[in-house]
């Protein structure tokens, strides 16, 4: 698909603000953000007034608009990073591009900006192919097919719940790994789509990601929070963690979930030194939650996302739940966000 | 891996001979083949004199070596492409590398001429990562790594069983596509590697393939195979099947299989619109074959892979067996392919 082919009234594109100055940030991304309805949202723990360059279209939400949704209480589910789910709930859209504030565009092979926007959304429009795999990648790209043997009744693929992009210079590593090899950047450019095959494990990472809000909306969940995180990447679970509560509900619906392209170029922010002293966390829980995934099996009269994520829920806190509280926690904000999805997408 | 690490001693690589004269074939190939020890299978039907360069270390195979092995009455199964598997039956390494007669070493985006002999045994020699799927491809390779969130208890990863490379130029179609898309060309050189998931189908090509043989050389079995098949790739699907055994196989036993890297440049045989002609069994075959390989469960007590094929052939009777007398043949090919693995790799 080419830029021009998209709807862009069928986009929104949704950035957690995580610095006040969106200036160099928002202005890289001009070629490719413009005609594009934003939504920016504050983290509400950053207290400075946000620059914004003139020239978009664009909707700004802070902590007063969060606690008019989700009421006082409610709105440090939305601390750090996780404000870009605040934008999620709240849109409108058929289609998500979330993309961090550190992030500007990478340059393809030959030397060009890559458009990611359009790129996810040619991921998203066209199908899946999670129930067998093709070793020629993306059959659907020009150029391409799908490879002998593959079976013909599965050409037509599902649909496409979320597209994961990648990233150059500074590839998304855990805090540990990112701490020991602190000078290693990322600059392999792999041309290449892929559907995820069903069943398989990922770690969905937030930094570059769409989805089809339609499909999946309510299965990208803020729920499992390590103490403290969320102000760096490397020390953040939670969107690894939503990543496989989509994947597993997104198996159990049978739409697919892509990965691959478009790159985006990252750029440094925190202290990888620093978090090597932290205790991370996330690597205990990591362990846990793989059996769990593993062995989950929803229930086949949960049909829609709601219920699914409602049904994850329950299984986390009976299976995971004695483990650790965090994993407590996760469920309960499981429940919740499917009450504030209701809430806010059937007031509207 | 650099191509002097590699301890050429431990691979063997099996040429199927389709055509009598090897001249252009091995000369192309002769940077990457020197020093290594070629098995070249002459297909049986095949009438005129090898032409084969000096300056090889070469044994040839022809149809009364094959009539020695197995029998004057068992030479037919490896006739047209399935010769090679003569060569899988008799080799004594650890690796085998087989590429098709008709490929010669592609080139990189950089210009330089792909070994295809390193890239093979590299992704052999390391290991793979079935049981979670690495958004950053190959986490082995040379400045990469596993991303954040990969469970760290699966960071060193499984023995690798098998490696699946790729073809520019003639993409590996079936006959439909390629007599459809007479044109189209595989121009994209995705440089990447990575691990099949488990559970996931693939179909495995065997035009340009590498494997540990002593992990799972009995599960490289000539079994299912089309009437007439055997002389042009896009009509033949013994080697699909195969891989399919192959993969289900890897997963029960714990192993990987692997895809991408190296490439081959692949020519042209054969008349495509020729084939379109004929009606394509392969279609209605693997239609059947993908709900059989899904809902497979390989008992607990199959340890090894002859015990592995042996259930596998019994399952295929019992469940295919009625739908199509090509399933019941392929099971009693694989019975009998094993009792042939025995006799040859315990006499020896």
């Amino acid at each position: 698909m080419s830029s021009a082919e998209i709807n862009k009234n069928e986009v929104d594109i949704v950035i957690g603000a995580l610095n006040a100055d969106l200036t160099q940030f928002l202005t890289s991304w001009r070629p490719f953000f413009s005609g594009f309805h934003l939504i920016v949202v504050k983290d509400p723990e950053l207290k400075e007034e946000l620059n914004i360059p003139e020239g978009f279209d664009v909707d700004v939400y802070s902590k007063t608009d969060m606690e008019k949704v989700v009421g006082a209480s409610n709105s440090t589910m939305f601390s750090g990073y996780s404000c870009r789910y605040f934008g999620y709930l709240i849109s409108k859209k058929k289609y998500i591009v979330s993309i961090d504030d550190d992030c500007v565009p990478a340059k393809d092979p030959k030397g060009f900006l890559v458009d990611a926007v359009t790129q996810h959304v040619t991921n998203l429009e066209n199908p899946a192919t999670p129930l067998f795999f093709n070793t020629l990648y993306d059959p659907y790209r020009e150029g391409a097919d799908f490879v002998r043997g593959y079976p013909f009744s599965l050409r037509s693929g599902v649909p496409c719940a979320a597209s994961c992009g990648l990233w150059l210079n500074l590839a998304d590593l855990d805090a540990p790994t990112q701490a020991l090899k602190t000078e290693q950047r990322n600059t392999s450019y792999v041309d290449a789509v892929m559907t995820v095959p069903a069943k398989a494990m990922l770690p969905i990472s937030g930094i570059n990601i769409a989805f089809n809000r339609e499909l999946v909306g309510p299965a990208l969940v803020p729920a499992l929070r390590l103490a403290g995180e969320g102000k760096v990447r490397w020390e953040t679970l939670e969107d690894v963690w939503c990543g496989m509560c989509l994947k597993h509900i997104s198996d159990h619906l049978g739409y697919g979930v892509k990965t691959g392209l478009p790159y985006v170029w990252r750029n440094e922010r925190g202290d990888a030194v620093e978090s090597l002293r932290k205790k991370w966390e996330g690597m205990k829980l990591m362990e846990k939650s793989v059996p769990f995934f593993e062995s989950l099996k929803l229930p086949e009269t949960a049909l829609k996302v709601e219920d699914c994520v409602i049904e994850l829920a329950k299984a986390v806190k009976e299976q995971l739940g004695s483990d650790d509280p965090a994993f407590t926690q996760a469920a309960d904000a499981m429940v919740k966000w499917i009450q504030l999805w209701n809430s806010v997408n059937s007031s509207s």
